[in-house]
C-alpha cells in the first residue's frame, strides 16, 4: 500500500479471463500480429528441444528413463521499471511446448500488452503480485495462490533473492543479475554496428554491462567515436551515460585467442561474434548464454524474435546454467525392473559393496528374494 | 581440530596420487573387481543420456543450440557416519561421461575404499575437507582448492544448507534431505520382499523414511509382522526401530487410484511399485525420484549396481528436480546468426516490440544496419 499507492484485495488479486480478453482487445492489431509471430517462432524453436528429450529412454528394458513435465510452474514478469509482454513469451512458451498443465503468471504491472502476451502464451492463472512477497506466494502457496513446482523468470535484487532462499523448497530456473553483452570483433566488423548492440546492451538499466573486445586497435578508436556519436542522440542517452560509466570497457586483446581467453572468462550472458570466422570461433567458446554471429545479428533480434528464449544466464553463470529451454519444464525419473536371474547374477556385488558400507540389511533385501521360494 | 581430532596442513589437505595408489592396492581385490563391475554398469548407463544431448541442435543453420560440458565440477562424498565408495561411482560417472575436464573430490572421511572408487571413477583431485568449510571452498576457491562450476552430491543439514545458500554463485545438482522409499503394494507382492526394502530403508539413519501404501488389508497385516520378525535379526536394530518410530508408516489405501495419487503427492526418492500391472502404473506416476517394478527390483540392488545413479531427489523435490545424470554436467549455448535479408524481414516487429517496452536503442540496432550501406 505504501510503495504501489495501490490496495490489492483477494478478489482483485487475481486477474479475471474477463479482464484479459478486455485488455486484448484494446490492443492495437498489428502488436497482436507482431507478439502472434514472436510466439510463433519461439514456440517453434522450442518444439526442436522436445523430440530428443522424448527419445532419451535410457537402452535396454531393465533400465529406462522416463520423462515428465512438471505439473505447475510459476512465471515472475517484472514491471518495475517498464511492461514487457515480450517476457511473457519467453517464459511462458517453453513451459508451454514442454506440456506443463498450470501455468501461473505474477506480475507487479499487468499492462494491456502483458495480458495479450499471457493470452497469446496460453497463460492460465495471472496475480497481480510482484516482489519477493510473489516468490514466497509461489513457493509456499497461499489462501488464493496455489504452491507450484517451479519459478522462472527474472527480477529485481530482491526477487533474485528470494528465489535464492528458497531453492530446494521449490524448482528454479537461474538467478540473474544485470544484462550484459560482449561483442568480440576484428576487421571485419562494422564499428557503428557494434556500437549499435553495446548502446542497447546500456539503455537496459544503470548496472547493464556493456563490453567489447577487440584485437584492432584502428577499430577500438572508431567503435569509440561511433559510440559516443549515438549516444549523444539517444532516446535513453541519461541512462545509456550511466551504464557505460559504472560498466562499460572497450578492450583491446593481443590476439583472438586472449580474446578467447577472456571471453570464457566473462561467460557473458549475450556474446557477439563479429569476426570473419565466427563459426570457427564458436567450437572455441565454452561459456556463453546466447552467441550471435556475424554483422547482421544484433543481440535486438534474439531479444524479441530470433525464437531462442531471452531469459539467459549472467553475472557470469554461463559457466553453468543455460538458457531458459523445454528442458527446464522437464524431469527425470529412473525405472529399475529386474528379474529374479537377472538379480541372482549382481547379488554377490551387491552384497559385498553393501556390507563394506555397513548396510546389512541392503544385503538381506536382496538374498532373502533368492532364497525366498515365492 | 576440536571436533576432527586432526589438524590438516597444506600438505595433507589433498591426497596425493601416492596416496590413492596406495590406497588402492590395499583393497581387497575382489571389492576391486565389485567396484569395477558397478563401474561399468553405471558408465554404460549414463552413456545412454550422451546421444540425445548431442543431437540438440535446434533446426536450421540459423537457429541453433551447442552443448559443453562443464570445466570443473565438485563431488561431495559424505562420510560422518561411514565410508560411501558408491557414492563415489554415483556421483563421478556422470561427470566422466559428460566429459567434464577437472572432477575434485572432497570428503571428510577418505578411506581406502572410497580413494580406490575415486580412482576407478577418474576423479582428478581430493581433498580432505568436509562440511559447509567444503562447499565454500568448492564454490569461492580457495589458496589450495580451485573453485568450481557445480557442487553435486548429498551431503548433511550443514553441507545442504551450505549449497542452498550458495545456489547460483555455484551450480548445484539439487538440495538432498533424508532417504525415503514409498512401497506401493497388492496382493502380488511377497510381503517378506516388501519388508526387506522397508527395513534397508530405515537402517540408512534415524531419520530415513520407510513408507508402504497397500490396497490389502491381510497384506498389510503379513507385512507388518514380517517387518518385525527382520527387525528382530537386523545387525542395524537399533538405527531401524528409531527410524520406523520416527517416520514409518504402513498405510491402507481404498484402491489403487489413491494409492497413485497419495504417491504423487508425496513424491518419493525411492518409488517401489510391488503390484501385478507395475508398468502400466508407472504411466500414472509424476514424481518420483527412481522406480522399481516388481518383485526382484530391490532398492539396494540400484543403490549399487544397476545403473542409474542413486543421487536422487527427496522431500518431495521430485516434482521439479531429477536423478543426477549427464545432463547435470552439461550446458547448453543458443546460436543466432541472421543474414541482413532475414533481418529485414523481422524488423518490423522487432522495431515496435521494442519500441513498445521503451527500448529505442534496441530498435535502432537493426534500423541501423538495413540503412548502412556497409
Amino acid at each position: 500500500r505504501q510503495f504501489d499507492q495501490f490496495s490489492l484485495t483477494r478478489e482483485t488479486l487475481r486477474v479475471s479471463e474477463d479482464e484479459v480478453e478486455d485488455a486484448y482487445k484494446t490492443v492495437d492489431s498489428e502488436i497482436i500480429k507482431d507478439l502472434k509471430s514472436a510466439a510463433d517462432r519461439i514456440e517453434s524453436y522450442h518444439q526442436k528441444q522436445l523430440p530428443y528429450l522424448s527419445e532419451a529412454s535410457g537402452g535396454n528394458e531393465k533400465l529406462k528413463e522416463v520423462i515428465r513435465p512438471l505439473q505447475r510452474v510459476g512465471i515472475y514478469v517484472p514491471g518495475g521499471k517498464a511492461a514487457y509482454p515480450s517476457s511473457v513469451l519467453m517464459n511462458a512458451l517453453p513451459a508451454r511446448v514442454a506440456g506443463v498443465n498450470e501455468i501461473v503468471m505474477v506480475s507487479p504491472r499487468v499492462s494491456d500488452h502483458v495480458l495479450a502476451a499471457a493470452k497469446i502464451a496460453g497463460v492460465n492463472y495471472i496475480y497481480r503480485v510482484g516482489g519477493a512477497q510473489a516468490v514466497g506466494a509461489l513457493a509456499y502457496g497461499t489462501e488464493s495462490i496455489n504452491r507450484v513446482d517451479k519459478i522462472v523468470g527474472p527480477g529485481n535484487i530482491y526477487v533474485e533473492t528470494a528465489k535464492r532462499l528458497l531453492f530446494g523448497v521449490v524448482g528454479l530456473d537461474m538467478v540473474a543479475g544485470p544484462s550484459e553483452v560482449l561483442i568480440v570483433a576484428d576487421d571485419s566488423a562494422v564499428p557503428s554496428f557494434a556500437a549499435s548492440d553495446f548502446i542497447a546492451q546500456a539503455e537496459h538499466d544503470e548496472d547493464a554491462f556493456p563490453l567489447l573486445i577487440t584485437t584492432s586497435e584502428s577499430f577500438l578508436q572508431e567503435v569509440e567515436q561511433e559510440i559516443q556519436l549515438q549516444v549523444d542522440t539517444a532516446e535513453r542517452k541519461s541512462i545509456i551515460q550511466k551504464s557505460i560509466t559504472n560498466n562499460g570497457l572497450l578492450i583491446l586483446a593481443k590476439n583472438l585467442d586472449k580474446a578467447v581467453e577472456l571471453t570464457n572468462r566473462v561467460a557473458p550472458e549475450h556474446l557477439v561474434l563479429m569476426v570473419s570466422n565466427g563459426h570457427d570461433l564458436l567450437d572455441s567458446i565454452t561459456n556463453a548464454g546466447a552467441v550471435f554471429v556475424g554483422n547482421y545479428s544484433p543481440v535486438a533480434v534474439g531479444d524479441y524474435m530470433a525464437g531462442p528464449s531471452h531469459v539467459l544466464p549472467t553475472a557470469g553463470t554461463s559457466r553453468f546454467f543455460s538458457p531458459l529451454g523445454v528442458y527446464d519444464f522437464l524431469k527425470r525419473m529412473s525405472v529399475i525392473h529386474f528379474s529374479k536371474d537377472e538379480l541372482e547374477k549382481l547379488q554377490p556385488a551387491v552384497s559385498r559393496l553393501a556390507r563394506l558400507e555397513g548396510l546389512d540389511a541392503h544385503a538381506k533385501a536382496i538374498e532373502l528374494r533368492l532364497t525366498s521360494n515365492d
